[in-house]
């Protein structure tokens, strides 16, 4: 026979779990407003989703959507050719004063395994992502599956990092796509890994509208 | 003097290279139409986005978003007060026809620990998460920190349990929040673990507008 010690939260009546539940909620808030009295700074902040799992461009998805709830005029650029699908576009598409999306229509894919063509097309798509971040009207500029095209030698690694380290002081900067390059990850301020626990296709379900596109 | 073993490419031709890669593609796309093939199920899923990183509700939020653009009906259930900001709510009420939310504004807060009350909230939010779930009118129920209710013990993760894994063939059901149960991952078909490795905080960076809320 196997005994479990209780918990300590488990030897308590429920008006001594209340009240202690309310001191230690009392002291993460303490704790909490102390941290974050010291942080003052307001700026743009360079952020990656990078990772093998899925959510990387939902999460920019969202962040841009928050984002237009705030009235921010945003920029997106996409690296890769159907990486969204389009729920999004037709919900962007929405919001056209806001949003100006450039999707690299000729870039990046699977199907057409010409080196040449996706080289000039990343070209383009980063010549555009620098216009828009160079553009202070932007206040926020999505470089959606931009990992993918640096992993690929597609762009000139130094350039990028050169352009989003002198990024204007208020703009916003959101790069995607899994293997992020580590000389990115050292510039950011955010940095998030999304990482697969679980996956549908394992258990023979196909990709659903909705959810993978 | 230190040595690197130059990679493959590198000693290649331009040409040689770009033939290098038309071949690497045309075997990855066969490879991925031969998995593509196998998944031909369709179905509603339990998706599960957790891990102590950023971007757990901001993906579901960009799933929503997808979702809305492609007609679905869409249920959100708020079980943390204040965990989404005004901007995904100012963008959410233009399309009142398509999402219904439940924002639980009485619910879990880190600002008053009144540990009955919170526990009164989450009963009329999981409530309000079980009509939805059962209403098949629903695509897509979005239940916002259900994980983090289910960590304080606030709603009996059996009844939980039984209730997502009886959800009807095709709606899809998103939870999110730290510290998901084992349960509910054991019975989930997707489920994305968000890792922080870099935070602006450390930094001295505050929270922001269309960054954090």
């Amino acid at each position: 026979m196997t005994e479990r010690t209780p918990k300590k939260t488990e030897l308590m009546s429920e008006a001594e779990r209340d009240a202690y539940h309310a001191e230690k909620m009392k002291k993460k808030k303490e704790a909490r407003n102390r941290i974050l009295a010291t942080k003052t700074e307001e700026r743009g902040l360079l952020i990656v989703h990078t990772g093998k799992g899925k959510g990387k461009s939902t999460a920019a998805f969202g962040m841009v959507f928050r984002a237009l709830g705030h009235g921010f005029r945003i920029g997106v650029v996409q690296f890769v050719k159907g990486a969204w699908g389009t729920g999004e576009r037709d919900v962007l598409e929405k919001f056209p004063e806001q949003v100006t999306i450039k999707a690299m229509g000729e870039g990046f894919t699977w199907d057409v395994a010409d080196r040449q063509r996706d080289i000039a097309a990343a070209r383009a798509a980063w010549d555009a992502a620098k216009a828009m971040i160079a553009d202070e009207t932007y206040d926020m500029v999505l470089l959606d599956e931009l990992n993918i095209v640096l992993r690929y030698d597609y762009l000139p690694l130094d350039e990028v990092i050169e352009t989003l380290r002198a990024k204007p002081h208020d703009t916003h900067v959101i790069v995607t796509g899994r293997n992020a390059k580590d000389e990115l990850i050292e510039i950011a301020d955010l940095v998030t890994e999304m990482t697969e626990i679980k996956h549908p296709f394992r258990a023979g379900v196909k990709a659903q509208k909705g959810i993978e596109f």
